[in-house]
């Protein structure tokens, strides 16, 4: 009698989870990939539908489509609750109820969420970016913003509802900051009655020295200067103090600004606790050099919820290629183990090819280790890059209309207010 | 001293709120055109939303881009709270506030909403279809169902959550019950493990003796015919009595569905109570032959809001060409007021161009007058004719790619749920 397929449970569809399920399609497991949401989202461009360039089902493909063809997997819709590392199940929450799912193997890959390092009610003025939810939530807030500043009597009021700050000069912060900014200065040009959207003021805050932290120090320099270029005004070396539905606060001075949006921090999802293993500061798990978790070897750990760091003592980047290179090589280990091959417990090598960073309408910067540039180059390389590597041909194709489209026209395809009033009451 | 131009103000950019006011862009006007939301919606494709073909942005524009050229426009978001026709002021709800419009000439198209005939508590199990929230709502509907039917295991709750009624046998009933069997049938094939999506059944159900009951008899049969060939089974002859969270009643008996769509019943605006003049029974204005109120010939009322009987006393119907038609008469008789030109008080004329319903997949019914055909060249008709109708180059290439796309695949590209807990809980 022939035993039964090993089980391999995938919690999180994102690049680390669904690149681990794909690289185990020959494999004889058996695998269950679960997930909160229905879809794969390609999360690098998700400031575009933020801010109306494209809409939701551009960047977000259906799971279940994706896999249809690999027999071995089976998609659960359900949020996971518990998981406990000595029996080896994952407790599940359905719509229906609870269930347990015991596991052979459990990868766990539910990314990162945004942090607000002990300061939890800026969330309220200061949304961040991490789902399709919140990028539509996030393109209401901005749309409304102007709509309300056309609606304004008092002028002071007016210009509160003009004025726009990013909090975080990372590479989300910068997208959001510079597209924004292109936005009030070309695509709404002529459409307002009242107020003149060019004159609105975005503000893009970051703490440290510098925007673009991880990149070298000169490109951070150039894309600081291609920000100013488009309108954005960079603030850099200190922190916010406080945000309210007013503005925030900076070096004990108040800015005003009716929208606020955050992208300064990130923690891991809280089902790394779970574990009962070590974390980072920012709740991640310390992996072992194969990616599994310490006392567990059946236990694996990927993505923006692992803390691993290259041989040179930096960790790996919280970035889309970093998390695709661990969901294969968690695959490739399990399959070692199950056919008793060498490569069991080889450590995890990420493969740098390089950090790119777009800001807006034609400027970007690429450091490929010895090659940099910036500009107008550097936004084609983003860009084809970025469509390279989108699934799907019918997303793909779609993107490179709209990209097209917006290009010449300088028009946003997807500039529409959804959600009722009982929605935004919520939010 | 040259007088300050007359205000004209429009309240909704439907169809004829929005070709009132493009009709109006070389008179000496001033015009406030006031809508909910910041968007115009090319209603006949809204079906494609609440079904995965077409996301959101592709079959809406902002009101503000299609009218930026155009002066003497004024786009107000706001929702209209009360009409004064005596002192000529309307009352807008702002997010600041109330506020009042003085006018000279009033347009009101604020179009129709679901009705249930006084069972307003169907509507929590049975949603409509009239706003690109409606429809998003709806899309999570029918995939959360699939994804529920995936984790049952009780088979009779199975079977419950594939089961779905469409109730009402117009072209919207009849678009989306066809397209929903469509799906079921090619686009989930393999997506699923534990269930056969090719198993779902799909009513249709009509009070009347046939659906389609505006097209000539014979397209109705062919209708039926076509809906039943894509597996969709059409109940006709008597109303739903009592519709649940577990299904409907009709004829005494009970019919299991977790999923029921409202699509039997339009009520005019609650707007057009605020004239003080006679309604229809189903809430719509009866209007004078050219489309102004008895009393007041400074206000006019046009689209699905308007009731209006054509010279063989038939009623003119609520589809967009009607509403179109109507806003250009208005228009015409403003500005032939102003000029003191013949032409102010000529009757509204509708030409009927013909009538159009799609079924499915190459499926459809087109009646011309003289000319009467159904199948794939009907659908190849209703394709050519909403696209050329559709608002942009953008939209309309990237709705023809989708098409194309879901043509050759059988895919949908929009297939992606969104909405928390929070939302999901209310809706």
């Amino acid at each position: 009698m022939e035993a039964s397929p090993a089980h391999v449970v995938i919690v999180g569809g994102g690049f680390a989870g669904l690149w681990a399920a794909r690289a185990l399609r020959s494999a004889q497991v058996r695998i269950t990939l679960v997930d909160r949401g229905n879809h794969h989202l390609f999360q690098p461009l998700l400031y575009q539908v933020a801010t109306a360039g494209l809409s939701a089902p551009d960047i977000a493909a259906p799971l279940r489509q994706i896999l249809r063809k690999q027999k071995n997997v089976q998609v659960q819709l359900a949020t996971v609750s518990r998981i406990d590392v000595a029996a080896r199940e994952v407790e599940l929450d359905h719509a229906e109820g609870v269930r347990r799912l015991r596991y052979d193997y459990l990868l766990l890959a539910s990314g990162a969420t945004h942090a607000y390092f002990g300061n939890a009610h800026w969330a309220r003025h200061a949304p961040g970016l991490k789902t399709l939810d919140d990028a539509l939530d996030l393109r209401r807030k901005l749309l409304l913003a102007f709509e309300r500043a056309e609606a304004a009597t008092d002028p002071a009021e007016r210009d509160a509802w003009l004025s726009f700050a990013i909090i975080g000069g990372g590479p989300t912060g910068v997208e959001l900051a510079g597209t924004l900014a292109e936005i009030a200065r070309h695509t709404l040009g002529g459409e307002f009655r009242n107020i003149d959207p060019a004159r609105a003021r975005v503000r893009l805050v970051e703490a440290g020295p510098r925007v673009l932290s991880s990149f070298p120090e000169d490109l951070s320099d150039r894309a600081r200067t291609q920000l100013e270029k488009l309108g954005v005004e960079v603030q850099t070396g200190a922190p916010v103090e406080d945000i309210t539905e007013a503005g925030y606060r900076r070096g004990g001075e108040f800015v005003t600004a009716r929208t606020v949006v955050w992208a300064a921090g990130v923690a891991a999802s809280p089902l790394g606790q779970c574990l009962g293993v070590p974390l980072d500061r920012a709740g991640r798990v310390r992996v072992r050099p194969d990616l599994s978790i310490p006392g567990h070897p059946e236990v694996f750990v990927a993505g923006d919820l692992a803390a691993i760091a290259r041989p040179d003592g930096r960790p790996v980047p919280g970035v889309a290629p970093a998390a695709k290179q661990m969901g294969r090589h968690v695959a490739d280990t399990i399959r070692a183990r199950l056919d008793g091959r060498r490569g069991d417990g080889a450590p995890f090598r990420y493969r740098d090819f390089g950090n790119l960073a777009t800001i807006g309408r034609m400027a970007a910067v690429v450091d490929l280790g010895r090659l940099r540039f910036s500009g107008m180059l550097a936004w084609w390389f983003w860009l084809v890059a970025h469509l390279f590597f989108l699934i799907g041909f019918r997303n793909r194709s779609v993107v490179l209309l709209n990209w097209s489209v917006a290009y010449w026209t300088h028009q946003r395809a997807a500039r529409i207010i959804l959600g009722g009033d009982d929605r935004s009451d919520t939010k």
